[in-house]
């Protein structure tokens, strides 16, 4: 449905890896190997924390609706903002449409949230799942896709305490509205979630065969076995990237997250454990 | 915060009202007289029965979110449609996003509305509100405004059977909502909805001190007192302009609508009676 | 490089051959399977000629940025909007801007022209081709592209009298031009153009390897072969099609328009000649 | 017809001097008090050097069609980007197509550009200023503006060598190619422009009736004068502002730059000389 990478490290140019990889995910935007179909090209969006970060801590945020490979804006801004800590994402419509506040990331406070993938017959679960929503947060809700209702969803659980059990919770809580109507195995999903210092990574499907997740080996070893690939040499030694399909450049650089199953990434510690609804 | 104009009569181009008259609403795009702001730029919207109907009788829309007054697009199809009823709107947005799925007019099969207006203090009501709509309409809603919510409470209220007693049921509930919440005064509003046989325009507030509206009188008078204007030697007896503020062609060419009152308009038979929120 | 579709019969819904075929033109713009590439998401254009046509008979004409595959406008347009005769085009720049001017079908006058295909170093050989073109034309050129550049050389060199040879001058100067500047084989290009009532399709390119361009055979053929094809019983027995690539829903009826040749397409009466630039 | 700032000093966020003050340039885009019209809603711009500068020392930008007063990307990026060196300008077209190639500033390399006024009649002098461009040159052109033409004018003329020289030589060509073709009083403009280090400011109209220009006074001043307005505590003494109209929260901080006369901006040392045509 869609593509998407998260990055953390040193501070670094965002086209660095947005456009510069061989298999960038402006590349995925038009001929992605890995997703549900070759085109991703209804919109893309790109979150970023500030390396000299403003009083609120807020990220900066640019989305577009046409397609990211052709945009000269979205180029232009990743070639003149450093980040250390950025998310970026393309977009394929499963339906909703293609307008702005529909575009990941979504961002509320200091936290950013991108995901691929849907929920089956959200148009149906639409109006019990926002019910959900704590009626304080219930405003800000911008767009009509699944992807937002989820962060909605998750945040009412608790995102920004323990982002792992209110994810699982959301999860669960959509399985069981899904269930209610009669709608089989709801839930699809890759999400990547931030607060701008850890980034928390999730793989999970209700049928057990999710989209598929990498995230990026030790750099370190990437830079013994490739020392001519530029990008590399920008990255500091606790880089990390988590990718909807790898960036094509090392194959070897790239390990696929296991199915259900969610990672944090915090200044190059790693952490994997096992995704279950609640 | 908007402009709009609904017409019914003999098929003439659209653009002969949109933008050949010399305070067309293309004009009210950019330097409005009598609405709450000069400018109307966030987007705009037409909607159109087409001269030779398709089998669902639906009809045609255009929207976009720049401003209408710089719009190639909306000029070239404004020059190149006829209609026999259409309805025209400029946005001046009070807070929602500028996208398509917030411009006027709204359709829901044979049905148009556009509103002139807003709802005070939407996000806090909008809640309790979208929890009214029918749970078989609710997914059909795609954008995030007031207008919108209004035109759904209205369908849910039984629009497509009896429009004034459904608008007023609506009214009712959105003010005693706010009630509720200790929000004063919530509804202004100038209100046109068809389902292209008849239009009904409707002009309230809760305060009494509605946005302006007018009508245009007997076009057999006009062209009686105007033989040099060349629009109306395209215009039919029976044809009939609601707009919220007069075209500027002629002066003596427009009636306003009273406070809290609606008008019927159907083949040059107009009727007008107080409006009364239930 | 571009996709595109050349109607003209009886009066029809532009969508019934935008949209409704299972090869359309609209899934061309997403999976082209004989383009130089399967996406064509960087812009689209439809124009038309209205059933009851204006006093100055210029075709009408809607053209968008974003990719056709998900622009409702465009869907609502050609549901709403019949025409006897439209051209449509799904766009993949080749360089120059994403941007409506760049969009096709141009037009001047009456005279519509879409264009697959390119000039070799376009950006190096443009400043020499407009320099060609008549100063009195030169002001109207609205955007940047090599398509416009041989609309606006094609007008220069007569196509109002003489498509054919305006065309054939056109392709011979640009190949001239490239010649001094040591460009070869300059030109790739399947062009359509009309003025409403006739319309020319050229296939050429300077290697004679050109773009595929194929053309409807004859409809009552095609009923009687196809009883069950919806689409079919719309279109009277003249109606004719020239496509870029064919639309899928009867593969015996479309041929293949022959390397270096031209096609005059009038009321049902087809013409294919040899194409020689001069 | 445009209003545009300049600004250079410490490395402030742009939204500062954008969107805070009360008369600001998004406040001006849909009132603008000494323009020759209130509304600037076709389109803007911004272009900044980033605090730590890229290789090739390139200025970012991002342009977009619509008003700025709407723009939820600008507002973003505005609050996200911290600059020592940035334009801003918003857009009323004088007629030629509403389209992000057409927005200001333009950019060459290390050089940025903006205009606020017009060429009269530019649509006739077009094709013999556009020949005096630098073959080399022309294929960069991307729009269709005068102000673009301007641009590449003077940068035929040496803009990088020697900016004064050049953008006298530019006015003296186009006033002569004026009067070659009966066209009065060509030339009306306010120009900024900047190779990142020093910016150049120029008032100049053909009538001597040239659109307003100011610049601010010594921040040393203002800050004891104002002690209580935030926006002048982020500024270091040296920093300057150059603004088509005041930014109105201190009547006292700007002064008008002269009819026909030029300033140069540098570190503080701001020096003021006559303009004068070659």
């Amino acid at each position: 449905m869609c593509r998407w990478m998260a990055y953390s490290g040193s501070p670094i140019p965002i086209d660095a890896l947005l456009y510069r990889p061989k298999h960038s995910l402006i590349d995925q935007s038009q001929h992605s190997e890995l997703g549900a179909e070759p085109t991703n090209g209804d919109g893309f969006g790109i979150g970023w924390y500030p390396v000299e970060p403003l009083d609120n801590q807020s990220p900066g945020r640019f989305r577009g609706t046409g397609p990211a490979w052709s945009n000269s804006n979205l180029q232009d801004l990743a070639q003149h903002i450093r980040s250390a800590l950025f998310f970026a994402h393309v977009r394929a419509t499963s339906g909703t449409a293609v307008q702005e506040s529909n575009c990941h990331p979504f961002r509320h406070d200091r936290w950013l949230w991108m995901h691929n993938g849907s929920i089956r017959d959200f148009a149906q679960l639409k109006r019990d799942l926002l019910l959900e929503v704590d009626p304080a947060l219930y405003p800000e809700i911008e767009g009509t896709t699944d992807s937002e209702a989820m962060f909605f969803l998750a945040l009412t659980y608790g995102l920004r305490d323990d982002p792992v059990a209110a994810v699982e919770r959301m999860v669960g809580f959509v399985e069981a509205t899904a269930a209610r109507h009669g709608v089989k195995d709801p839930v699809q999903m890759t999400v990547a979630t931030t607060e701008g210092e850890r980034t928390w990574a999730f793989r999970y499907s209700s049928t057990g065969q999710s989209r598929t997740l990498f995230y990026s080996t030790d750099v370190n070893d990437l830079k013994a076995l490739h020392p001519d690939v530029a990008v590399l040499r920008m990255l500091s030694d606790e880089a990390r990237l988590v990718v909807s399909e790898p960036l094509g450049v090392m194959p070897d650089a790239f390990n696929e997250v296991p199915e259900s199953s969610y990672s944090i990434i915090h200044r190059g510690q790693d952490e994997m454990s096992a995704f279950n609804p609640r």
